[in-house]
C-alpha cells in the first residue's frame, strides 16, 4: 500500500465526482447545439457553473472553465496584458507557479512585455514595499500584477488583499493564482474583486474534481482578450465545445469546498477538512523536526496551507529523498520541476533568497481529503533512513551549463 | 425516444470509452510526478498517446494532447504563424470552420497577418488554381496555408494531398482541420506529411471519445510556438497537467477508428462502420428528395463524409424546420452558429458562391455510430408536416444591420 503524501500535485478525486462524471458522460448532446439535447446539456452545464461559482463566492457568468488552471493563468495574464496594450510593463514576484513565470517571459521575449520580477522575503511573502515602490515608477505603463494566492512549493499565504490595494488605487488590474489555495483557505472572489482583484484562476483537480477543467473568475468589468478562438462560447472569452461532464464532476468537487468551509447540511460532500489537516500538518512538522532536526520548514511558519509540510535537509539532494522514500512506499516531492532527471534548484526558494545549494535540498510533502494519522506515521517512520542514506550520498555534483 | 442526427457536433460516447474513463479516474498520480504512481500515471497516458497515435497513422511522439479540437486549431494556426515570423500572409478557404476563421481574424487585426480567402467551387472544393495563383504572388511572404479535411457544414471531402504538394513546392507549412473527417474518412498522417502536411488537428468527442480532449499532430521537422504555457509538458508545446483518464477514455474510441477502417480483429471496439453509413446517408438524401422534391443537396454528391447530408431548402428558415423537427423528436442543426435566435446564413454556403437568402435554409443531418434505419424512418415522417410548416411560415425578415 503506498502512502500518498503528494496532494499538491493531484488530490484523489471524490468518489462522488468520480460517479458524477461517469454519469454525465452517457448524456448525449451538444450545449451549443439548438435542440432539446443540446439545451438539456446546457441546463447542466449552468447548473454546474452556478455551483461552482458558489464556491468561490462569485457570480456564475464571472466563471469561464477551461482546459486546466494553467490554460486559466495563460488566459487571465496575456487576455489582460493584451486587453491592455500598449502598456507593457508586468509586476510580479519571482516564486510563482510556472504557469505564470512562463507565461510572462513568453509575452517579455514574443509581445514585448517588460517583466519586473517583486522580491520575496525569507518566508516567501511578497515585499508590499517593493511593489508601491515599482507601482509609483511609471502606474501608467503598467499592464497587470499577477500574484499566487498561495505558494505551491512552500505553502506560503500571501497578502493578496494588500496586493490587491496597491494595484487599485493605481487602477491596475491584478491576477491572482488561487490553484493552489482553493479548497484549503477560502477564496471569496467578491471581497477580493471589491478589494480591486480581476481575475482569478482555480483548478478542477486539486480539489478532488477531474483533470481537464480549470476556470478563470473573471469579473464582470474586466475585459481580456481570449486565447482560445473559435465557436463563441463563453461570452467568446474561451471557444471550443464546452464539456459538460467534467463541468458536473466539477461541481461535485466544488460544492464540498464550499460545506468544507462552512457548517456542513446532512448529505452534503465533504472534501478537506482543514482542521483535521492542520493538525496532521503539525504532526508532520513536528515529526520531522524530531527525526532530522538539521532539516528547516520553508515558507511561513504561521500562514501557510493546511496541507502544506516543505522542508530543506541540508547536505541532501532532494531528488535523493524523493527516490529513497518512494522505494520505501512514500510518495512525496521535492516541489521543483526535475528535467530528464537532473536535479533543478526549486525557483521559489532562490526567490526567497536562498543559496542554490540550500534550493536543491527541498522535500514538499502535502496532505489532502484522503490523509490519515497512519500516512503521517509511515512517513517518519520511513524518513530517518531515507535521510542517512541521502546524507551519505550527499550532493551532485553539478551537470555544467545548467 | 428522441432520434438523434446530430452526430457531427457531438456523437454518443462509445460505452467502453465511458467505462475506461472512469476506471482511469480512481488512479492517483500525477503523470509528471517522480515518484511511482505519478509514472504509473505516464505509463497510462504514453500507452494512449500510441493507440491515439496508430489511429492516426503517425508516431506518437506527434500527438500533442489538447483540450479541445478548437484549441489544436489555434495552436497550429497560431503557433506556425508566430514561428515563421516575420512572415504575414496566411492562405486558408472561407468555408472553414469558425476555429480556424476566428483564429485567423484574431491574427490579422491583432498580430498583422495578411489573410488571403482561397474561394470554393459550387461544390465547396478549394479553388486549387486560386490557391496556386495566391502562392505564387510571393511565396517566401507566406506564414501558413490551413485548410479543412473535409467540411463539417456541407461533408465536402478537400483535396487535401493537392493542397500540400502545392504548399510544399514553396516550403509553405499546411495545417489540416481534420476535426470532421477523423473516423469517417482514413486520415492517415504518414502519408499526408510525405505529401507536405505539417499539422493536424482532431477532437475526440467527434469519435465516441471524450469532450474535453483534442490533438494536434506535429511533424517532427515542424516547430510550432506554444500557445499555453507552464511546466513544459508534452515538449513544452503545450502546459498543463496532463489529463490521463481522458487520454485513456480517447485511446480506446481511438481503438475504433484503427480498426473500423481495416479488418476488425475479434474482439475489437467497433466504431463506425463507415459502409453501413454511407448507406443510411444514401437513404436520408433520396428520401428528402421523394418528400420534399424542391430540396438541393448542398456539397460534394459523390466526395462527401459518409455520415453527412446537408440540404436548401428553399423559401424556409433553417431554424424553422429545426425547431419543428425538434417539436416532432428529431434532433439535427442547421450546420449554422445561431447566436442569440437570431437565424444568421451558413458562411460556409456564402463560400461556395450561394445567396444570403439561399443560406439560410440550411439543415444538416448527421449521422454516427448509433443511427439506424429507424432513425432514418422517422425523419422521413417528420419532414413532410415540418417542410410545409416551415414554408408557411416562410423567411423571417431580417434584422437590421446583420
Amino acid at each position: 500500500m503506498v502512502v500518498y503524501l503528494d496532494h499538491a500535485a493531484n488530490t484523489p478525486m471524490l468518489p462522488a465526482a468520480i460517479r458524477a462524471y461517469a454519469e454525465a458522460m452517457g448524456v448525449v448532446g451538444n450545449p451549443a447545439s439548438v435542440h432539446s439535447q443540446g439545451q438539456n446539456a446546457k441546463r447542466m452545464l449552468e447548473e454546474s457553473r452556478e455551483i461552482v461559482a458558489t464556491s468561490l463566492a462569485c457570480d456564475p457568468i464571472e466563471v469561464v472553465f477551461t482546459g486546466s488552471g494553467t490554460e486559466a493563468i495563460n488566459l487571465g495574464i496575456k487576455g489582460l496584458y493584451w486587453a491592455r496594450a500598449p502598456r507593457r510593463r508586468i509586476l510580479v514576484p519571482g516564486g510563482e507557479h510556472h504557469a505564470t513565470l512562463d507565461t510572462v517571459e513568453w509575452l517579455a521575449h514574443h509581445e514585448k512585455a517588460i517583466v519586473e520580477w517583486i522580491p520575496l522575503d525569507d518566508l516567501g511573502r511578497i515585499d508590499l514595499g517593493a511593489l508601491a515602490a515599482a507601482i509609483a515608477r511609471d502606474p501608467a505603463d503598467i499592464a497587470l500584477v499577477s500574484v499566487i494566492m498561495a505558494n505551491n512549493e512552500v505553502g506560503t499565504i500571501e497578502p493578496v488583499a494588500e496586493v490587491a490595494a496597491l494595484a487599485a488605487a493605481s487602477g491596475i488590474p491584478l491576477h491572482v493564482d488561487a490553484v493552489a489555495a482553493y479548497g484549503y483557505i477560502p477564496v471569496d472572489f467578491r471581497t477580493l474583486a471589491a478589494a480591486g482583484v480581476s481575475a482569478l484562476s482555480v483548478s478542477a483537480h486539486k480539489v478532488g474534481g477531474p483533470v481537464g477543467i480549470g476556470a478563470l473568475v473573471l469579473g464582470r468589468a474586466t475585459t481580456v482578450e481570449p486565447l482560445i478562438h473559435g465557436g463563441g462560447q463563453q461570452r467568446k472569452v474561451r471557444s471550443g465545445t464546452q464539456d459538460v461532464a467534467a463541468a458536473v464532476s466539477f461541481a461535485v468537487a466544488a460544492s464540498a469546498v464550499t460545506t468544507q468551509l462552512s457548517p456542513v447540511p446532512r448529505g452534503a460532500v465533504r472534501g478537506v477538512d482543514t482542521a483535521r489537516l492542520s493538525a496532521l500538518r503539525d504532526r508532520v512538522i513536528a515529526g520531522v523536526a524530531r527525526v532530522a532536526p538539521s532539516a528547516v520548514l520553508n515558507g511561513d511558519p504561521a500562514h501557510r496551507l493546511p496541507g502544506n509540510a516543505h522542508f530543506s535537509f541540508p547536505g541532501c539532494e532532494g531528488d535523493s529523498l524523493l527516490f529513497l522514500l518512494d522505494a520505501a512506499g512514500v510518495s512525496v516531492s521535492t516541489g521543483s520541476a526535475c528535467q530528464a532527471g537532473v536535479p533543478e534548484p526549486s525557483h521559489v526558494l532562490r526567490a526567497m533568497g536562498r543559496s542554490e545549494i540550500e534550493s536543491r535540498g527541498a522535500l514538499r510533502i502535502t496532505l489532502g481529503h484522503t490523509s490519515t494519522d497512519a500516512d503521517v506515521d509511515a512517513l517518519l517512520a520511513a524518513l530517518p533512513a531515507a535521510h542517512a542514506q541521502a546524507l551519505a550520498a550527499g550532493m551532485a555534483d553539478r551537470v555544467p551549463g545548467r
